[in-house]
């Protein structure tokens, strides 16, 4: 697969070349943090609401990221050297580095947006539940569970994504001890009811998402409303629309949720021409 | 810090060669499985038991290892290029490889035994519960929540270890929504009432320990019955002896949990010395 890796310090890499040592604590344990940003014309989209939950997830860790100035650098250097002017997916990567002490490994990586996730920008989703294990205000008590952080551990993520394609589905919802929607592994759930968006309080852990946020700051030009409110996934039957948002995929539109097949919602094209996504 | 790496497929690379690329799954995703290993007189202990539970973590990953042979070998080549022959600690890490496709990364590291793990052998651990947040029974139900893999996604256990730290403790022991005591973030909890030693059920979601394993059986040895059971920390007082285990502090004797002293075992030279850990 195309991609561009730069380094911090170093900029540019190639992309084959290996960069972690053996003894990296983000290897050994998945210690660090980071975050996937969409490049739009060679610019990477809302990048200061990135780097400032970035630098909030390092300081949940304990983790000294460097200076945001340099950061944002690496982000322009792996960027400027990615070719194809359409979008793509930049990940900004910062773990703990060697266990014996030692600087972080900090680097940046530019890769294509995928087919899959064009299909399903056009087509929507279909997502089954499961659930977190957690009561939905088990983390907002016990901050050592890193709820909210993005770190760099998302092996259950991926088992969940993982669950999602074997039993046919796009994705999952996670759903708290009690059965309230929480968020998806790697996106935020936001749905319409009347006139006003609705989206899940980050008080049950969930991480705060950039690209639902964005959204939210504009609702107004379509005339509408924004709250947080906790929810029942059998609740959504009656949305006028239920999306997950991620920076990637931007605003996609679940079509279906466990059994229940949701109605096309008219607002999904006005969503994603609000938020700059291409189809 | 001194240490040997070994590479599946290349043998002995320096050490402070980069071993893996940007893309790894196991930095980027915390998506791979590893093995702690105790290292006596050159060779790895319990390596099969470790193996067994590797592959077993990696099933439950849908990841493919490699060959156990291969696995072996890695481990003994490893250890073959380690000089100290006291003991040490072996690393076995199997990541999924690059984001695109193409070979897991695969390799073995040999380090040197700390110092504070020599300490809290002689002196024991003070250690303090946190919740981990799911009721008991939360994982056994939801196999994608990943109890009992050993993954690399360990940002929480070790942000549980730094909570310890940050209050002058030595450890952490998890406990259930309920209240009942699970494991540590790294070891496994066992304990003696009258002449049956016990620990906690892997139905709980625990890792199953392979040092606990090893100490049950050999019980009999000190005359011992074994059994498993949930047990709430207060109900800890009264035991004989509060352990921690894991491979390569060995036994660790509880002596503080949360507000509790509890008074030295008259066992715990006993069992150090059943498991052939120096002291």
């Amino acid at each position: 697969m195309k991609r561009v890796v730069a380094l911090l310090g170093q900029g540019v890499v190639p992309v084959d070349t290996p960069i972690l040592r053996a003894d990296d604590l983000g290897v050994l344990r998945g210690d660090g943090v980071f975050e996937t940003m969409h490049v739009r014309q060679g610019n990477p989209w809302l990048l200061d609401e990135h780097l400032e939950r970035m630098v909030g997830s390092a300081t949940r860790l304990d983790l000294e990221l460097p200076p945001v100035s340099q950061l944002r650098e690496l982000a322009a250097e792996a960027c400027a050297a990615w070719d194809d002017p359409s979008e793509a997916v930049l990940r900004l990567v910062c773990t703990r580095g060697p266990e014996g002490g030692g600087s972080p490994t900090v680097y940046a990586m530019v890769t294509p947006v995928s087919d899959s996730t064009r299909r399903v920008r056009r087509e929507g989703v279909r997502i089954g539940t499961l659930s977190l294990g957690f009561p939905a205000a088990a983390r907002a008590a016990a901050p050592w569970l890193l709820g909210g952080v993005k770190s760099l551990s998302y092996a259950v993520n991926m088992a969940c994504q993982r669950w999602a394609t074997a039993h046919g589905l796009d994705d999952v919802l996670w759903v708290s001890a009690e059965g309230y929607a929480l968020e998806a592994p790697t996106s935020t759930l936001v749905w319409l009811e009347g006139a006003t968006l609705y989206t899940v309080p980050t008080t049950t852990g969930i991480l705060p998402g950039t690209t639902a946020r964005y959204l939210f700051s504009r609702a107004e030009v379509l005339g509408w409303h924004t709250a947080e409110r906790m929810v029942r996934p059998h609740e959504l039957e009656s949305a006028r629309g239920v999306w997950l948002t991620s920076s990637v995929r931007g605003v996609v539109e679940v079509r279906q949720l466990d059994d229940i097949k949701l109605p096309e919602s008219p607002y999904t094209e006005r969503l994603q021409d609000l938020l700059g996504y291409p189809l």
